[in-house]
């Protein structure tokens, strides 16, 4: 059976009546993005079942700041929804790559710009029932414009938005990426609702 | 061929010069959660590329609010990354369910409420690179508990927390589901951050 590609186990005392543990696992599909498993797990009650779900490396959103204020977004055609988003930057991990590198790359390579600043938010799950992605999230400042260099494939265009011109796209139903909400709401809690330390306080590169 | 499960077109014209079409497609896995397709797509620079993605029935999350203002909010062991996770309740429509009726089957299985009134508040998109779920937000609100039924092999725990105290979880780190975050920002947006009408004058079941 294949190795358990799933994060370290992170289950404290008082949740251990919840945990499903792992009988065996294989790999179904082995794509050029996708890494597809299945595993034979066993649930609390002790019988068991199966779960299927993504492998994934990782991934970065970066929240590009203006010095006006204004964020840096991307519209993107997304094939699977075909249609285009509204959305921060963002990218997934190359191998062996950290979680900063790659979003000082990704910024970079799709907005064109590099940041003097950045500035750790935290973490969020996409998809907690069948991925193990992650997302860091960065806030990134003293931007300064060295042009786009975009990967083989990769087509988006750019724009400046306010932050209340996003809640607006968000009340709208424009924007409706979840990751862009929930890193939007992140950002807004650390630097707008409370009596937080100013963007960029916190950390120069 | 297989035939596209997408869901339908919707590219204005200013945003045509980034769509990617369609060149051909199968599925490539189709197991008892997972349907995976892999598709051959024409870039807008006329290269072809491929695009491998899941195809997903749709789901709804439930913002469950008590008398008192507090949410029903869920504990629930996530297997691919091997944790217990703090969300709304959600779940996925069966086949032909619409997603109010998917929202009043899973509220009551999953946390034993029924409730007598139902708001939509909006749409998500949790994984835009690599799946076609969408995710139906409900509010529900004159709530009755009347018993949960979980399904076979479904182990959570219920909680009950202000969106103050949600609020605290996101800074902390605590709460990372991105659906959950981005639907709280909805709700805030709606019943909290403006002079919105108060949650169950819109609609009633």
């Amino acid at each position: 059976m294949a190795a358990d590609p799933r994060p370290a186990r992170s289950v404290v005392s008082s949740d251990q009546h919840l945990e499903e543990t792992r009988v065996e696992g294989a790999r179904v599909f082995d794509g050029a993005l996708l890494d597809v498993r299945r595993d034979v797990v066993r649930l609390p009650d002790g019988a068991t079942t199966i779960r299927e779900y993504i492998v994934h490396p990782g991934a970065v959103l970066i929240i590009p700041v203006l010095a006006d204020g204004r964020f840096v977004v991307e519209r993107q055609f997304r094939y699977p929804l075909h249609r285009v988003f509204l959305e921060f930057p963002a990218g997934k991990l190359d191998a062996g790559e950290s979680a900063l590198v790659t979003a000082q790359r990704e910024l970079t390579e799709e907005t064109g710009y590099i940041a003097a600043r950045w500035t750790r938010l935290g973490l969020i799950h996409p998809t907690v029932s069948y991925s193990t992605e992650a997302i860091e999230i960065f806030v990134a400042g003293d931007l300064t414009h060295v042009g786009r260099k975009l990967d083989d494939g990769e087509f988006l265009d750019i724009a400046e938005m306010t932050s209340d011109a996003l809640l607006a796209a968000l009340d709208d139903g424009e924007l409706t990426d979840a990751k862009t909400v929930a890193a939007l709401l992140m950002y807004l809690r650390k630097h707008q609702n409370r009596s937080a330390p100013p963007l960029g306080a916190e950390g120069r590169a």
